[in-house]
């Protein structure tokens, strides 16, 4: 079918059959079989095992989907690696009013891909906002890169199916779909500003407040209405997703007063019996004010009133405003899901306080986003990549397979990465360990250096601010027998300081992986942790440590000195251009880094090289038909 | 008007009025004469200031309200305090056919209030689930108990409006409500199993799974349909909540398999092809297995598909099922929004498969609380009331209006709960300091006792592990200088454990709130708290003790012995004992309790009286009319 397609001058196919990769060995060799033919002809190819697509534009109005819902024209483009859940999107997106510009079901990816129609909706005029339902990248990078650049313009929002271990052995069986570590998912989206979202519905309704401009210029909220619980439900709602709600001047105070409210602070309660006039007037006064960045109105219907009106109040108001404007109404099933204002923006309609409150939290911390400069990757002076080199390269040829570095090693690559790290020195004998002890000075640190202990701690393994040969020597027979080794390390002793741990992973598909974290003995009970990938600007490295819980610790707490963050980022910056130099380094922890009042420095290091592999192609990957393919 | 109800023998009204205790002290003034004719006439009154009130029974069939809903009957019986809220629910139980057995919108509450409702509800038969709006509580304990009771056969679900400032700040100028703090809330709800719910939307979908029996009897469930990324999202969303997606025994996978599952280990695929029949086979084979305890179904209906044959292969599934299922259906206009069974009930059918789950799930935790023994409230050997009693004598002749005690009175009061306390002995000069440290022996730890310092550690005031006179006699002079006092406390070095905090403050309505949390010089960065209301059973302390982030590190973690446990179980039983025995206590602070491997000990702690306050009448605060009223 494919080659009469492509003899006929097709440009592009829509597969929605299933039967390939999703079925193992044989639909995986079909599914190659058919790619072949796509290529030889220049067919651009969706699917297969997918649902199909729509196109909503007048001039196109396609609905090539043999799903049970008629899509509305509208200003969100959705791709969706499941069938069934694009249909729950075009579902609740049509009953909303929001509608739709185009939507694509993926399916098994076999050519076209999630980055592909994200490119092609960057361009699109009638596209204002893009989501997608992903359980797995193809090439997350190229995704972070393109999202990064793209939502500059336009949000893009995801739903990430596949995050518990039973929504991975789904994602494996069902679709074959490679899981994809959480953390390095989270990292990608907060560097890139996509905004992820629990569930498929709060996609929707986020999309339809991000759909109207203006974007909100900031967090502060005015709650209106005649419903005063549900302004209560929408001040709380507020105030648990980050946003402000500040309250109004008394000026402003005393017009809604005068109005006839009777709660005029903010929440603004203009009572039950509001007219649709004093509600526009109170609109339009809290606009003017210039004292918040959008707004919620709240509206309880009852027999008292008439939905229509209120509709055209809220929307003479909503002409004149420059800031965004969600609206919350209960009590009549008649009142339409938008309010239509004159320059034809549609402001959404919730029906529940808390996800109107919800939407519009994201849509500030998109806008947040987009303001936030971007900061810059800083210049390191005093690193050796040479160094570094020779190093990984002398330790592969002895273990070719790879492995942990010896602590000797491990010091000497964060040397190259110019971190500064407390004198240690190794010993195999008590003498030994006490003439090392007179080189970097006492107090001194003792630490099993015996092969395989990853916790010493854990066994005995580590004795601290020992003062003397008597001490140490003692310590030294303790060690050792807990240990069942002679071998030691003795390091002089860290200034008094808060312990950090910083870390390295290497994702296969995510490259390597950032962590910054409270450290010491407590690192995984406290599990206060934050991950980036690269590159790591400036301003990323400064946003993972103040989101640490011990950042209040590290900014001097309790008559405490302050540590010195300059030198903690500067350690930061260092491992990630140690990871980016390295690609042979697969594993990274300091465990503890002690953030001092004059520095920053590692105690303990540990690092795992395994011989590089090369970047994966892609294309030749698809074409082979091993990569991961997944559809829904 | 209320006064020729009551000539003419009317035993009820409800008042919608609005203007008055919300209004002013006009408002009050008014409020409290319609209750005095009220009570002349033996007439209870809901309301004022109300929306109305509502009862489905057919025999009633009674819509007393001004709202634009016509409710339908069902399950849920729903109190509110706003009636902005009570519509959104009205509206929601009626568009998912939940429907409602009771509505009553309780206004100011001058009469009829919350637990007067909760009550009755408890023996009505056509209620199967309770549902409350609240901002404020008239009688926090009185509610706990009632709740604790009723939840015993009904489940109460609870929206609290007014947890943040603008919500309180509403909740006070809109309803006159005093605010509670949200921690007494929570401790409250989790004694007495009263589910509260984020959203009203939760509630009702909440509502319409615990309308349907069974209760699940634990926490496995298994996900199935044709619907592959539903049950992804399912699967992530019940793995969040804290369910358990087992995977399916070998024996199960082959017989899904033979139904031609392309996903058979959980959760379960049927593909996107299966009939009717193999939906309705595959949901009988997994309920006879018992490897579950409830089921998520997902499907999505397309044009191969029909959305009544698959409601009937359900409900022909359910029908012989003993365990609750829930439905999660897309792609259909069409659908209703129940499964009937043969039986009557009726299988809740949801737009998204995570508020399917999310619903569940509170299922699942409303039937653990229920199953779970209630504990004892343990007794107590070695407590001394009398002596507490002649030690808040003295201290309240002395200071009438109450304050903190010092440092010797309250290692008194301890001493009368019977908590191990580190020994202490107070110094006014650098020579009995020493004669102190010779009593209690050396090491010791030195703190200021000057009067007014709260955090002493914060200005320089302590000093441990002090093991010489020298060394004691130059801290004495630097803690002296720095706290501008000569008073000091000596004290013996507490054996090395971890450190906690222990605490208690008396809440005007809830009554003393114990905490229990991680201590020391980081307690409020790690913020890992835990509260409880008393009574405290033996069940209670330890649930909040393991609740804790740090409870691994008690359990003895990475080589370190284990903390006495029983030890600390009893600290918190005896603080619970004195916050009962001492009305005037307002505050108090065991920081740090050491919790070591052979007992826990108390080494700082702080005791704040206040005069006894009688318990308020409420009654009589009522007439009086100076009761925190409120409204919606």
């Amino acid at each position: 079918m494919l080659t009469e397609c492509g003899e006929s001058g097709v440009g592009g196919a829509v597969v929605l059959t299933a039967g390939f990769s999703e079925l193992g060995s044989a639909g995986r060799e079909l599914q190659r079989e058919m790619l072949a033919v796509a290529r030889r002809h220049s067919i651009r190819l969706i699917g297969p095992n997918c649902l199909g697509l729509v196109n909503t534009a007048p001039e196109v109005s396609l609905n090539a989907t043999f799903a049970e819902v008629s899509p509305t024209p509208g200003a969100l483009a959705i791709a969706a690696q499941s069938g069934a859940v694009g249909i729950a999107v075009l579902e609740h997106a049509g009953r909303t009013g929001l509608g739709i510009s185009e939507f694509v079901s993926l399916g098994n990816k076999v050519d076209v891909s999630g980055n592909d129609v994200l490119l092609h909706w960057w361009g699109d005029q009638r596209t204002a906002v893009i989501g997608l339902y992903l359980e797995s990248f193809g090439n997350p990078r190229k995704f972070g890169g393109l999202a990064r650049m793209i939502g500059r313009t336009k949000p893009v929002l995801v739903v990430k199916g596949g995050r518990s271990v039973g929504g991975r052995r789904a994602g494996v069986s069902h679709t074959a779909a490679a899981a994809t570590p959480e953390t390095a998912v989270d990292a990608l989206f907060a560097q890139s500003g996509v905004l992820r979202m629990d569930t498929v519905e709060e996609l929707v309704e986020t999309a339809r407040v991000l759909a109207v401009p203006p974007l909100p210029q900031g967090r502060r909220v005015a709650v209106v209405g005649n419903a005063g619980g549900a302004g209560i439900l929408a001040a709380d709602a507020a105030s648990r997703l980050g946003l402000e709600l500040p309250e109004l001047s008394a000026a402003v105070q005393q017009q809604l007063a005068a109005l006839g409210a009777v709660g005029p602070a903010n929440p603004v309660d203009l009572g039950a019996a509001a007219s649709p006039a004093s509600l526009e007037q109170a609109l339009r006064m809290i606009v003017a004010s210039g004292e918040v960045d959008s707004l919620v109105v709240n509206y309880a219907v009852t027999r008292a009133g008439n939905v229509a009106d209120i509709y055209a109040a809220i929307a003479a108001a909503g002409d004149q405003a420059d800031l965004p404007i969600v609206v919350n109404c209960v009590g009549s099933a008649h009142a339409g899901p938008e309010v239509a204002l004159a320059d034809g923006r549609r402001i959404p309609v919730f029906p529940f306080p808390e996800s109107a409150v919800r939407a519009l939290a994201h849509a500030v911390r998109y806008a947040e986003w987009r303001a936030r400069p971007q900061g810059v990757v800083p210049e390191l002076a005093r690193v050796d990549s040479a160094g570094a080199r020779v190093v990984v390269e002398r330790f592969l040829r002895r273990t070719p397979n790879g492995g942990w570095l010896d602590p000797e090693e491990a010091s000497q690559l964060l040397n190259c990465a110019g971190v500064p790290m407390m004198l240690v020195l190794t010993a195999e004998s008590r003498s030994k360990a006490i003439a090392a002890a007179e080189t970097v000075g006492y107090p001194v640190a003792l630490k099993t250096a015996a092969p395989g202990v990853v916790h010493k701690t854990d066994i005995g393994g580590v004795r601290v601010g020992l003062a003397s040969a008597v001490q140490l020597g003692q310590a030294y027979d303790e060690i050792a027998a807990a240990a069942g080794s002679p071998q030691v390390l003795v390091q002089a002793m860290a200034p008094a300081g808060t312990e950090l741990v910083i870390g390295v992973v290497r994702d296969r598909l995510f490259g390597p992986l950032l962590m910054a974290g409270s450290g010491g003995v407590l690192t995984d009970v406290l599990a206060d942790r934050q991950w980036r990938g690269l590159p790591l600007t400036d301003l990323d490295a400064l946003d993972m440590l103040h989101s640490l819980r011990c950042a209040p610790v590290l900014a001097g707490y309790r008559g405490a000195q302050a540590a010195d963050q300059d030198a903690v980022l500067d350690v930061m910056q260092r491992i990630a251009w140690l990871a980016n130099a390295v690609p042979e380094l697969a594993e990274l922890d300091i465990n503890p880094l002690v953030a001092a009042p004059a520095g920053a420095f590692a105690v303990d290091v540990r690092i795992r090289l395994t011989p590089a592999t090369p970047e994966p192609d892609w294309y030749a990957r698809h074409l082979r038909g091993d990569q991961p393919l997944a559809q829904g």
